[in-house]
Parts: structure tokens; sequence; C-alpha cells
């Protein structure tokens, strides 16, 4: 078993134990026990602990961004890019969030601990989202003196739609409605001539 | 002394209280203490406990607003009065999140527990937003079919300079060049000819 133990069998190893015991308590050693090897094993991929966990965090948050830079280097015109981005991240950031709270509570401890993986995930979205707006300048749809400025505003605009903080009050009635009302706004925001 | 016993004095004792036990162990016992009196007298003003947290935490998130509603219904150009509004807002949190961390950690618990004080308090400040809003589009300024909508809409987009959720990064060095990206992006989308 030991020499088919690859880096992706650990990690899906270490979200089933970090659901089953919570992020306080998973340990290492539980996940080599899970897996039917030594400790030493796991340490083999994952130098550290920290290591371990940091992977797995960017794992889980890659699986949100699964899609987005699809949808931000497709054909379509940049101004439905920027609509379908925008409603594809908060729509698997729900569906997270709503669908299994227990994993969403353990990373968003694990998230917390890891600001790097973090970084790297947001500066990777402000990516997708300052091609879709540089695409829209090019195109004359949007003016934005500075694309990367102007996407890292738009991501910010949107905080209350994919933070983790706000998580609480995405299955609200009117959560829909207001998530429009704001894409309206920055959509209009983009497509001024100032 | 408990006939000069005012309800604003029992607030006042009541928030230096909280700071000092903390909101998980402060009781009306330890108001009453602190003001010398019997904690009948507190109840006189506050039939429960329950009611006596509401009203400090009105209080003391109706101090954030102070001078907002000012801003609101003066005579400015409706633009000028919305960057002053939502720069007020964020100076206001900001100095509160930063200026007392112990406080703003307390009543971030209290906020927490008083969803009604919290709802109204939001409202009064989505009221305050559509009376610009509103005299924007009145003055041909703004593009809003709905103002209401759209003033919901700028609330929600600049929740990360406001809600205590994101109290954490109000320290940042790019925070205002973030604040004021988002708030041009706004206008801009406030002022197109949708």
């Amino acid at each position: 078993m030991a020499d088919a133990l690859t880096a992706e069998t650990i990690l899906g190893t270490t979200e089933d134990v970090l659901r089953r015991y919570g992020p306080a308590k998973a340990t290492v050693v539980d996940v080599a026990r899970a897996l039917g090897v030594s400790h030493g094993s796991v340490y083999r991929h994952f130098p550290t602990k920290a290591a371990l966990r940091e992977a797995v965090t960017q794992r889980w948050l890659a699986r949100a961004h699964s899609g987005l830079s699809d949808i931000a280097a497709s054909d379509a015109p940049p101004v439905d890019r920027l609509r379908d981005w925008l409603a594809a991240l908060f729509e698997a950031k729900r569906k997270k969030a709503l669908g299994d709270p227990e994993l969403f509570a353990t990373f968003t401890v694990l998230v917390g601990e890891s600001s790097a993986v973090v970084d790297a995930h947001i500066a990777s979205m402000v990516d997708d989202l300052t091609m879709i707006i540089g695409d829209g300048v090019a195109a004359n749809d949007f003016t934005a003196p500075n694309p990367e400025l102007t996407a890292k505003a738009v991501f910010e605009a949107t905080a209350r739609f994919h933070d983790p903080a706000h998580a609480g009050s995405w299955s609200d009635p009117d959560v829909d409605t207001a998530f429009k009302a704001v894409v309206d706004l920055l959509v209009a925001g983009l497509r001024s001539r100032r």
C-alpha cells in the first residue's frame, strides 16, 4: 500500500480526518493511521504538519476556483464573462458553506492559519478579473485606467457574496436580489465613460 | 443618589461594567453595585437584562452613526454627500475598532445577540443613502430606477469597510486605496446613463 501512496491520496484522507476530528485535534498520526501507513510515509510527501494543512487548504480553495479561470478566459463578451464569473464564485462558495457546513467551518479555521495560501488564492482570482476587465477596456466596453486596481475593487465590493465571514447570510431570502443589485451597479460603473 | 438615576447614567455605567467584566460575565447586579443602587432601581428603567443589553448596544451603534444623518441631509451636491458619508462611516468604524479594540470586541458579541437592534441600525443607514441617491436622481446626477434598492447595493458593496467582520484588515497599508477604488466605481455606476 505504502508504495502507491500519492500526495493526492494523503490530501483526500487528511480532509476526511479533519472532518472527523476537527481542525484542533486532527494530527498527522491520525492521517497515517487512516491510510494504514507509518507517519514517516506521510512526512515524505509533506515535511511538517503545517505543510500538510496548507496543502489541504490550498486544494480546498482551488476546488472553489475550478471553472472560474475557464470563464475568465472564454470568448464571451467581457460583460457576460464578468457577470458569469461573479455568479459562479458566489454559487460555489454558497454551495460549500450551505452544503457541508461542518467542513466549511473546519476550513474557515484552516484558512485563518494560512495567510500565504489565502493571499495566493485571492491573487489568482484578482488575475481572472483583471483579464476580463482588461479585455473589456480593449473592446471599448469598459472604462478602467488601471484594470488591476479596478479588479481588486470589484473583488472587494462583492466580499459580502464570497467572504466566509458573510456565509451566515447566504441563505437569506433576498440575497440574490442584493447580489444582482451590486453586480448591476459595478457593471454600470465599468461601462461608464468617465 | 437613586433619585437622580437616569437611563443615560445606567447605560454609561453598563458600558464600563461590560468593558471590565466582558460580555459573558457582566450582570445587572454588577451595574447596580457600580452605581451604588439596588438592582431594582436598574430594573425600573430596563425591565430585563436583555433590554439593558439591547439599549447599550443601540447607544453604541448610534454613536457611530452620529454625524452621518447630518451629512445625508446637508445642502452639498449628492455625489459629495455620498463620498463624505461613506468615508465618515468607514472612519467612525475604524476609529472604534482600532482605538478601543476591547470594547469593540465586547460590542461585536452584543451586536450578535441583538438582531432587531442591528436591523434597525442598518435600516437607518440605508435611509440616509436612499435620501442621498434620491436627491442625486432628482438633480439628474445619478441613474437609479429604485433608489432604495441601489442604496442597499451601495451599503453591501462597501461591507468590507464597515462590517466588523472585516475589522482585522482596516489597518492594512493599502486599505485606503482599496476604499477609494470601490467608491470611485460605485459613483461611476450611479452617474452612468444606463
